[in-house]
């Protein structure tokens, strides 16, 4: 394991600047709260922006963070640090009001996003190559555990698997997919060393969510159609297949790339979820996992979400339809909008009560801000191909 | 409306220690995160202590807020800010950093608590005496809007009704009811002026809850069985009487005191309600708000509160059997553990994840911090006459 110098100083761009505040400026150390600040990967020089959603404001920018295609962010629980895991197996702790690289690790060759205990105390992250969940101190980032994830393959030796949809679980568990090996652990914190648990999934689990009250944990599958879900509260009965149609098995199109399933939707007893290589988004009824609609969209869907308040479900596309995002009434289930953030559009995050949601356009350099209610568009803000939105309230969500 | 001079500077008490800090030192201005912070109202002092649910400690006290008997606090949507509804009238802004006063008014003769809007922009609160609402800039608390709440009396004169069971909701409203009227009314903070919209409801509704995703609007009844419901999604639709029997038509002991509506839990499809006057949690389906069991339990419920992951429902007690908490399982709905954290407990608030709670103790001075999953203690704080706790997390959830 590599740990780089910390803390990596801070290099703001004489470039970006925003309306109101030149970025060239060393940065104010400002006593402020953190409730409203934000980061925004900006996944092609490596660099996070620091943002505060009340201002519609770029506070500043911090580089230095390696590869991060596919960078996701997770928040101490005083919500002043992120934890940022990019793709090169760097796990960055990024100070959001200094605006530097608190500490800095690369402990892995290959890893796929990460996850911040119940408690706050501890950042696990998930890894592709050598495979394997690493765990870390939150306040230090030394190594707390090693779970290497082995498994026997076809040829009957011990290899390690891909680990994937790594997420925190009430009672300060984390759990996660093996990839290869086709199954779901979960790993309890409050035992020393961890206590792990492994129940046998479906073939090639590739992505997972954790519904919002933690309760259920659903892994997409690569290897076959459906779904494998593990119920948190009745682990003893192990992981039951949900949808048996989902999947690659449905499609009719080519797929472009698979659907997040971070970005289910969940809203009112339904699941509105991204069908895979079809223009529909589907939506399942939680009771009996029954399907029971599929909403026509206008490309394939990547990110499904729910807004705070579950009354409108915003969508993302797939290659070569994502330079639009559609918002769809979760009571009529009818499209409402049709909206044009930018080119490539990457991702979508709410503000913590709904009120606004930011929208990133890769290949337009730029974030997007609407009203929910107007769908009126309120503010841009200048980003070097943007990916990630990832808001400090996240600190205090189970399974995000 | 009478606006003290602000700040009010920040007296500490040299005789209040915690374990490993002095609170007689000069508060140290340090940068921080403000996402562990929250305000415990000491009811008999008018002051509030400054916590840190990180570490269990104590951070300081602020003193001069008036009389904070039934007080709440709300969040500015940075985290920041905590805005204190005394019920004296008094609207105080604290700043949780510097652990000062930053702004007062005076703003009613007698309030009842308060709500601030979805945007952060406006803060309202629900007044007994004149009655009505009034609504405060959250920045400068210069007023934005005065809501007489007028109705015609019995004597067929125009009189205010005193105002109840204020919350936000989406859409940048606020809802509350107007107790003599009988009334709901909707704010629509979008429109300038504020768009009023009224709805009957029954008789003498004497508080009020939304449920998390702001679309229920519920207020208990004073004047009679059941309780009013609004649909916010089909506001056109009106009010609906839910579970009819509700009330102190079904008491069989004396009401020591009416449960708090705001302590509803709300899991996995079924509200667990505080009976009134019966030693009983109830269950209602929400799919048809039918009661679907009554849960024994050893005293007068007030407040009802489900953990965050929906797994426990944490019951406090009304006189004289309010010495006691008791855990229920919300999936067997059995009492798992009654646990004694003091006497006379007043408020019960769960960390933003849930596995921790805070519960006070007014009359033996403490505030007792329990892991939910062991159901141990883990710490005890000193608080004089300790009644409400919020923590910042509030700022980012819809209603609260």
């Amino acid at each position: 394991m590599k740990r780089l110098f910390a803390p990596i100083a801070l290099i703001i761009a004489a470039t970006v600047t925003t309306g109101c505040q030149s970025l060239s400026a060393p940065p104010p150390v400002e006593l402020r709260g953190t409730g409203d600040l934000g980061l925004i990967i900006e996944r092609a020089t490596g660099s996070v922006l620091v943002v505060d959603h009340s201002e519609h404001e770029i506070l500043g920018r911090v580089e230095g963070l390696g590869d991060l295609s596919h960078a996701s962010v997770v928040y101490s629980r005083d919500a002043r640090y992120g934890y940022v895991f990019g793709r090169d197996g760097g796990l960055t702790k990024v100070d959001l009001l200094t605006r530097t690289v608190t500490d800095r690790v690369i402990q892995s060759g290959n890893s796929i996003g990460g996850a911040i205990s119940q408690d706050g105390r501890y950042v696990a992250v998930s890894n592709y190559e050598p495979g394997g969940v690493n765990i870390f101190d939150s306040e230090t980032l030394d190594t707390v555990a090693e779970i290497p994830a082995f498994y026997t393959n076809a040829q009957g030796e011990k290899d390690q698997s891909k680990t994937v949809g790594l997420v925190d679980a009430p009672g300060n568990q984390f759990v996660f997919s093996l990839f290869e090996a086709g199954e779901i652990w979960t790993v309890d914190m409050y035992s020393n060393p961890p206590g792990i648990n492994r129940y046998q999934a479906g073939k090639e689990p590739y992505d997972a969510l954790i519904t919002p009250d933690g309760r259920f944990y659903i892994a997409g599958l690569f290897g076959e159609d459906g779904l494998s879900m593990m119920d948190l509260w009745e682990p003893e009965q192990g992981v039951q297949t949900i949808l048996p149609d989902y999947g690659k098995g449905e499609q009719r199109l080519p797929v472009y790339k698979m659907p997040h399933l971070e970005g289910w939707a969940i809203a009112d007893g339904y699941a509105f979820v991204p069908a895979v290589g079809r223009h529909e988004v589907l939506v399942a009824d939680m009771e009996d996992w029954s399907m029971v609609q599929r909403i026509p969209v206008q490309g394939q869907p990547v990110f499904v979400m729910a807004s705070p308040d579950n009354r409108q479900i915003w969508v993302s596309f797939a290659h070569p339809k994502n330079d639009v995002v559609q918002v769809i009434d979760s009571r009529t289930r009818e499209i409402i909008r049709t909206l044009e953030p930018g080119k490539s559009v990457l991702h979508m995050e709410f503000t913590p009560r709904g009120e606004e949601v930011w929208v990133s356009s890769r290949d337009s350099d730029r974030v997007t801000v609407y009203n929910t209610r107007t769908l009126e568009e309120l503010a841009t803000l200048p980003a070097q191909k943007p990916s990630g939105i990832f808001f400090t309230n996240r600190a205090h969500q189970l399974g995000l």
